[in-house]
């Protein structure tokens, strides 16, 4: 018996050297296909029996687009393993990958520091208002004329996580380091130990309560908008709102009037419900922090990051199971 | 005998009740001058006889310059005290001061949370290279092409701290947040206590073990241009270095040369040798993280400063003697 097939989808750009290595244990090969509709054909055409597992990045998408029922469905029968480089998943439809027996990996903990100080770094920036004068100084007027407003402290503000996981319990201690007061809200309240101590509050206290309120929660169908006109309606006026999920958590075009109206004093995003399309009323805000997606853009993580998924394909060569599965097929 | 007078250089922008509260034990008076000569002239004239104190800000620069030797040697007989609303007080010749019996008071303390704020900002910003991508989203090209080189995570990385006071102290216990290991540099070593257990190393070593290298140390004759072509020559390729004390205890041209043969990776800075003017080389560097000395430029921190300023007048008032004198001082 010949050894399985292993199908790269994007790119390995750090661990070359472990990448190399899995070929001893199996056959590693590329798709020809550029686009979804090419990769749909490839999938048909049989050129891709025999694949046991994929290796995805989250850019991929640009060449096989979402991994939805359509996509899952042609995929080749052989292939039972879908090992995607991140943390979050929500380009795949785990469901429909359960029902026809493939499982999946993501990528936890590896991505927690970077994220987390991506956030930290939002909200102070958010929080000061650094942004206008960051922009001011580079068009070589110094602070402005007149002077951006007066920014505030962290120290001795409610920090409100929303979805306390790895990146969020990661945060609470890092913004703990600035004086804020954390409380959270998540679908289950945590251990003490897990949660640091962090004070559980129902989902609107968070709301009411919060002077940066910070979403790290995965983007599924349950938390699609979960904070839009409605949401916005229910905080304190001058909240800022810090986002290195998944940009479709808020409602973009609610956040955008909110900020406008003045409930929003500020934010910092560093995600987008149309990536690479950012609102143009987000542009066009001189105050909030815009990121490019770079919550885990470093030579560590992107390294440690890949070692771990190639990891999750070694294991599946070697023992036919993945590291991390997705908590949705733990079970399985 | 008349209520003694005060006068302000500058302008109160928050505690206004609490400098109101003051008419009732000093005469509250502002200067005619708008200009260095016109507030010489003025001092000379005898319009400003019977001043024991002088409230001065920062920007009050802009009116009356520097007060060194040549300015202080024109201030009235009578003035005793300056009460000055920084914590950096190299706008004032202390030694001319001292020379005509005059004390001096800085604000210590209420700056060191804000000022270590913007310092963790500055390093996580430059660590992770996030001006580049800011500017490029700004610009609508969302990462921009070719997308911007990988940064750095801060945690393991080495915190090198020229200067271990107050900010330099409070930047520590936040840098330990993000995993970073700090050692520092000073004219003493500190107590464990007061250092919080940081590794006192030499400045030479500190030079030489530096990831990343922040300059918390006061400007005065002894650190103008502590950092210069020498001091690069003997740091790891790729530093990172971080300024929010003053501009000049960096030689900025020297930096620029440095950042462009690459021994400086990134920096960010917050002060300038000839603010407001910045050198072309920084901004014209995309990688590199700027902003227009907004260190303590928040609603609560201005508000804490103007508050003890206020009340080093008070106490000057009401006591004879000022409550934060500077050390140079301390034997006054």
């Amino acid at each position: 018996m010949g050894k399985s097939k292993v199908l790269l989808l994007g790119e390995i750009e750090h661990a070359d050297e472990p990448w190399k290595a899995l070929a001893d244990i199996g056959e590693l090969i590329e798709p020809e296909s550029r686009s979804r509709a090419d990769f749909i054909e490839e999938c048909k055409s049989g050129k891709l029996d025999g694949v046991l597992v994929t290796y995805r990045t989250f850019a991929s998408v640009d060449i096989t687009g979402k991994f939805d029922e359509e996509l899952v469905s042609v995929l080749p029968e052989s292939l039972k393993f879908i090992c995607h480089n991140g943390a979050g998943y929500d380009q795949i439809d785990v469901k429909a990958c359960t029902n026809r027996s493939i499982r999946v990996s993501n990528i936890p903990k590896a991505v927690d520091d970077a994220t987390a100080d991506t956030n930290m770094f939002l909200i102070l920036g958010a929080l000061r208002g650094f942004n206008a004068s960051m922009l001011s100084l580079r068009g070589n007027r110094w602070r402005g004329h007149p002077p951006p407003t007066l920014g505030h402290d962290p120290e001795g503000k409610t920090l409100g996580i929303l979805g306390m996981g790895g990146i969020g319990r990661n945060l609470k201690r890092k913004a703990e380091a600035f004086g804020m007061k954390v409380i959270y809200h998540n679908r289950n309240k945590l251990s003490d130990e897990l949660s640091g101590g962090a004070e559980y509050v129902s989902r609107d206290e968070l709301l009411e309560r919060s002077d940066v309120l910070s979403l790290n929660l995965p983007l599924n169908n349950n938390t699609r908008h979960s904070i839009s006109t409605k949401e916005f309606e229910k905080m304190k006026k001058g909240v800022v709102i810090i986002n290195t999920a998944r940009g479709a958590v808020i409602d973009e075009a609610a956040l955008v009037k909110a900020l406008d109206s003045g409930i929003v004093w500020s934010c910092g995003l560093d995600v987008y419900e149309e990536e690479p399309k950012v609102h143009p009323g987000l542009i066009a805000n001189p105050n909030v922090m815009l990121l490019p997606h770079m919550g885990t853009w470093t030579v560590e993580t992107q390294t440690a990051m890949e070692e771990m998924n190639i990891g999750n394909v070694r294991a599946v060569l070697e023992k036919g199971r993945l590291n991390n599965i997705v908590p949705e097929q733990a079970d399985m």
